[in-house]
């Protein structure tokens, strides 16, 4: 078996390296969420394809941390690979660091790519370990050991034209010019790829579903430095850039330029290993500023949003009208109807692809919360019960997420019950009210109070930030039921997306993306409410509507009034007809 | 004026001493809420009164800080004191470290009494001054300086009977020595009176409203030593302690034993200075496991709760009807109806006194969230408008904490709108159902949703732990805007207590004491609910019924009927008429 020949190889290049053991997680340089295939280093020495992971190898052993998502895809993928699953966050699982000093000997040495290591998963390694056994940063040894290693992507970066991004690259620089003078430091490094896209209003393809390229910006007080494969960029961009006095640099020089600083802000949490053992002084060690700065939509950008939701939302209707009768004709599957939204999206302006890889959750795959349909997985489905479809576009003036549950035929009282109570909770929490200050978790209650009165819930977020035609997941606020000190402040977009899940039997999701806008300002001060983004009717038969609100009834029958309205002109005559049973007032 | 020449001897000791600036808080070696008044230096030193503030001195200014709730007061008692009023938290005040390091010369001494300073406080002032200031600790020098400074209470240390306490000394001890194998620490030094009371199953006098007793208690692996001053104990409890192998040693003498540990558990939010400076090794840092304890209610507290909530009931139930007819009669006063309150409160059965000092605030009074009667501030208390009364008492078998809000005579329709938003937010927290492992940050909307749509908020906690014949605000567990990340569990009661203050006009509360409970087990987890343990007809004179859901509707009807069930057996005939017409069905 490869993978078996692979730890083989690794094994061997601990020995020449005087190395007991390596440790490789899933991340990259950037510590994104997705990464380049030249990245999957993870992937290629397990064999195990889920997106959050960390393999361990040591000359004598090799494990591979995952959570509860993949505990079954990953048992399955590690089969016979030599590698022992380890099931994180169960009691009885040790962390990497316990598991490592309790197999290597005192003296041990831990191997880790420093590039491609997150600086703060480092440090909590370090104290993990027992004493006497220390961690090494090795320059990415991958290149030898891996055949047909993928190459780094050398698509060419495009540039937002203004009137999507709202704010030029120059006066960015100056805000965050200011924000150094604040803090008393003199440079910034950028690590974070969507943050580096937003400042720069540059867009790459290197990351499948997100519109950045691979990069460090460094941000001085009196100078910019872009570090980037210099392929990426036409004669016109490099033009544009040396306009803007940009200096352009080679990837990797970034190393060498952080040497010769004297002073520099780092964000622990995106910043790799390599970046904080270049320098040759202590750096300022805060969040980056970027994400929040990022959060906050300006004028254009929440036009964009309107326009994309508008097309995102046309896409939908004419593939809602076409799914039930496709289904009932017996021809479909989890992945053909996946590749028809696609096809109805690839009709709108300005779409460039999905903002993620849709959830097709048909059945009883609707329960598992992750789930993507492969070759392997694809289903058949079937006229009765839910399809949950959670998918989103890139548009070049935004980013769309949308979830609905789709009833494709019978349902039983249980089914419609879980609906209307996750429904209740999805208008409740858009319907909120709240001051200036105000978190997401305190808010969170508001979506999940009426299924924690069956004694249900679900595990994860109520919502997340979404980028403008950026990242569909970005910070700093949440809306989640452990804490996130990060405030909702007017212009952030957030969605809102409870859920329900039966093992082995149906999901329920349903989730629009939000924007926080102002509310009232009084006596006690500013206060905030949301407006709904997303445009595409909710279905209304598994409604028990005796179980709503009289709020509850009039907020969808207004919503649905206002999405037939933005709609309809776009759409024709059949397509209006179905629209208008479908937004119907209840 | 005296201040004045306090502050003369006072910089005299600072020159003797070669300290250039001293600071005084308002804590006492115990870190606790009230102080005995032995340790009030800070209002000696200042003239200023309230429970919250810290005085500097240095050999050239004299400065106080305190927060919104004292503004008013201290502006007037702090004029021609020479003190300077420091508004704590508004954006122009420094904080006390950054003005000691702007007004002191480099290379000065800051002085602080270590006793009564909370080390986690000392800590953070280091922190805020600037290079070449540090912090000295001195044993207390205000015996010399303070004329006929208050002695320390001599009052006699008392025994909870096992009844109402449930678990007994030893047994508590055991617990916590397992604590300790498990942290593996062989000592641990409680500090806090409130938990030194709690292990021991002791009670006492010496602080205002919290029947606690002066004391260090140190438990070992093997022993357990109590400092405590030998007068406070009778022979009885003498022999008692011994028998349990508890040995009794002088208060002081705590520090002579500190510096002879070679393991020692300290919690930072709850140890002087003092303490650290006693120690020759460095002792684990974490919060003492005792307030969560304490915190969970068992079988007999629970049964004290109910009984002394019976009892606390009764009592109300004969002042409310008392109350209109006595104010219509025109000499009552918010101190004089705090008097007759207290009055029937002491008719009861295991009434130890007040459990905080009453707030019985009329009118305009109402909106002041700490306002408490003075000699002063009293006034008239007459046929219109609100009365809000906040108050709780001290039974052998419970502590009570309460608040009304109770119509007088006529009502604007705002102040019946506001009392119906305020109630509907106390009856929706109370009706929460919630997983095990949430906090109650999630669940403090709950309380403020319907005041938040109208653009109004209160800035008090929304609830907190109530102790068993103990202090009448106790942790780990807050319900709050602001994260405190302590779940709610089973067994722990919390008070639910929204409200809504209009500056110059009225103020509405209303709170009830809640006992958390399991709720139902599901595939989903364990789910917890409240039980409301206060029983006291909630005035429905000024609610706008038709704003009430039919669920809110039903829980008030239901709990009245439960009030008028659990009371009546022991009211006279009168009052049972009153009562039936207070709990009648809206």
């Amino acid at each position: 078996m490869d993978i078996l020949k692979r730890i083989e190889k690794l094994r061997h290049w601990l020995g020449s390296n005087h190395a007991e053991a390596i440790v490789i997680p899933s991340t990259d340089p950037h510590c994104g969420e997705y990464v380049p295939d030249h990245w999957k280093i993870r992937e290629w020495i397990s064999g195990f394809t889920g997106s959050a992971g960390t393999a361990v190898v040591t000359t004598k052993d090799a494990a591979l941390w995952t959570d509860s998502r993949y505990f079954i895809q990953a048992t399955e993928q590690l089969r016979n690979s030599g590698f022992l699953l380890m099931k994180e966050n169960l009691p009885e699982t040790p962390t990497i660091g316990e598991w490592l000093s309790s197999v290597l000997p005192t003296g041990s040495k831990v191997a880790i790519c420093g590039e491609m290591f997150a600086h703060q998963e480092r440090e909590k390694l370090a104290k993990e370990l027992k004493k006497g056994i220390s961690i090494k940063s090795f320059v990415d040894p991958f290149n030898d050991l891996w055949d047909n290693r993928p190459d780094l992507p050398l698509d060419k970066i495009y540039k937002q034209p203004i009137k999507y991004v709202g704010i030029g690259f120059i006066e960015k620089l100056n805000a965050i010019r200011e924000l150094l003078k604040k803090e008393q430091v003199d440079n910034i490094l950028l690590c974070a790829l969507d943050e580096i896209a937003w400042v720069t209003n540059l867009r790459g393809s290197d990351v499948h579903c997100n519109p950045v390229f691979v990069s460090y910006l460094l941000i001085g007080l009196d100078s910019t430095t872009l570090y980037v494969n210099s392929q990426k960029l036409s004669e016109e961009l490099l033009n544009d850039l040396e306009n803007k006095n940009i200096i352009c640099k080679n990837y990797k020089d970034v190393f060498k330029d952080l040497s010769k600083l004297d002073s520099l802000w780092l964000d622990p949490s995106s910043t790799n290993q390599a970046v904080y053992e270049a320098l040759k002084v202590s750096p300022i060690e805060k969040k980056s500023p970027i994400a929040f700065l990022k959060s906050i939509k300006n004028k254009q950008e929440i036009e964009g949003f309107h326009q994309s939701m508008l097309r995102d939302g046309i896409a939908l209707v004419k593939f809602m009208k076409w799914l039930r009768p496709a289904v009932e004709k017996g021809n479909e599957t989890e992945l053909s109807i996946s590749k028809k939204l696609e096809e109805f999206r690839k009709e709108q302006e300005n779409y460039l692809g999905i903002s993620f890889d849709t959830i097709a959750a048909y059945g009883f795959h609707g329960a598992i919360v992750h789930y993507e349909p492969t070759n392997e997985t694809n289903i058949a489905v079937k006229p009765e019960g839910f399809l949950l479809l959670d998918s989103g576009a890139q548009y070049l003036d935004g980013t769309t997420d949308i979830t609905r549950t789709i009833p494709l035929g019978a349902l039983t009282p249980e089914m419609k019950l879980n609906y209307t109570l996750v429904l209740k909770g999805f208008i409740q929490l858009g319907l909120a009210k709240f001051p200036e200050g105000t978190c997401g978790t305190q808010l969170d209650i508001l979506a999940r109070q009426f299924i924690w009165k069956e004694g249900k819930n679900y595990l994860h977020g109520t919502g997340h930030g979404v980028g403008s035609h950026l990242c569909v997941h970005e910070g700093p606020h949440q809306i989640r039921m452990n804490n996130v000190p990060a405030a909702l402040k007017a212009g952030m977009t957030v969605t809102d997306e409870p859920g329900l899940y039966l093992e082995g039997r149906y999901g329920i999701r349903i989730e629009n993306t939000l924007l926080v806008i102002p509310y009232i300002e009084t006596e006690f001060g500013s206060y905030l409410q949301f407006e709904h983004l997303t445009l595409c009717p909710i279905d209304k038969e598994p409604i028990l509507i005796e179980m709503l609100s009289r709020d509850e009834i009039e907020w969808l029958n207004s919503y649905h009034q206002t999405v037939y309205e933005k709609l309809s002109p776009y759409l024709c005559k059949e397509e209006i007809e179905w629209l208008k049973e479908a937004t119907k007032k209840i």
